[in-house]
């Protein structure tokens, strides 16, 4: 199985989520600019619209968008699996991957994240911040995780609410999620994938500013 | 089992769902600028962000998100699980329930709905625009659904793509999108929904036009 990453983007839920469950993968490099992969190709020839993360699997088999690749791996291997009772268990986790997936990371932080976004577009996705963030927050009161014990939705949020860091969302007011994000920074899975993936993103920036 | 929706949202695809599984619920409709509902509630009240579809289940159990909604509803009804063999065709569902509601639903569709949103926001959204639809026409090429069989996520597909109509989207020039939503249209549990869903939205903007 190989994985398709850039380091820091929301690729860093599905390296969570493989050393959580303790599974191999060739892990490959995307750059988010030029696309090129570091095993010398064009990612776009792997997958055409140029996001991470994207799976291959041994039949060479292309599969993309990581609430789908979250999912595969909580199939795959069985430690991952929320202790779900029964069907609305189970689609508990398909709530917050959605939730996570839309509200989150493609209505607010995808434009905050874009270089290229004009200053309207970033304050349109700043409108709806607060509402989601408080949602969020409300979920985490009294709770370890999203679900009742940690999942492959946690792996995402916590790649998701690391962006907070480089765009205007300011989550100092919700103490609930940055009790939660600290506690996930502790966990080893999320200790370790964090930490790889800060240093291959010195790397990358230190390659942009080289020119190259 | 409750579902609240409006008329042509995103909850359409929950109706054809249901008329597809031939299942009983109580179908309570939003009026999305007000969020009152059609049993004389406040739509926040049972949802906070106010969002279509949610379920809540006959323990009084909410369910939001759309992908998570279906899914619930696939899990449910047996006769709408797509004849998938392994856990790589199962993810196929979600890849493409997530790539409807993340790349087209909320980066796409909703700027260009949101009368409030300036024209740059919608010029940002239609940037992507392209790639999107012909990354689903080259997928419907010779395919009669998106995955082996109808499912939730054309219902899905579905709902989305009918927004072209009163959107800069335009479908022409995509041979394979248009003959899909022909297609769609003649289903008979999409027929019967979609019928049904234009008359309460004719009769919602003509409350509009009445001023309440």
């Amino acid at each position: 199985m190989k994985i398709y990453f850039s380091p820091l983007a929301c690729s860093l839920a599905t390296r969570i989520t493989l050393y959580e469950a303790g599974a191999e993968a060739t892990l490959i490099e995307v750059d988010p600019k030029t696309k090129h992969t570091s095993d010398g190709s064009d990612f776009r020839t792997v997958s055409p619209l140029g996001l991470v993360p994207a799976l291959v699997t041994e039949d060479g088999e292309l599969l993309t968008e990581n609430a789908a690749i979250l999912q595969y791996l909580t199939e795959l291997y069985p430690q991952l699996q929320p202790r779900a009772s029964d069907a609305l268990e189970r689609a508990r986790l398909k709530q917050w991957l959605s939730f996570i997936g839309t509200e989150l990371h493609k209505a607010l932080y995808v434009p905050l994240l874009d270089h290229k976004a004009p200053e309207v577009v970033k304050q349109y996705a700043l409108q709806k911040m607060e509402s989601r963030l408080t949602l969020v927050a409300q979920r985490l009161e009294g709770r370890e995780f999203l679900l009742d014990g940690f999942s492959v939705a946690d792996a995402y949020m916590f790649a998701v609410l690391n962006w907070s860091s480089v765009t205007p969302v300011s989550l100092a007011g919700y103490r609930s999620i940055v009790e939660y994000q600290a506690r996930l920074r502790d966990r080893a899975s999320v200790a370790r994938a964090f930490a790889e993936e800060r240093e291959l993103y010195s790397r990358e920036l230190a390659r942009q500013r080289a020119g190259g």
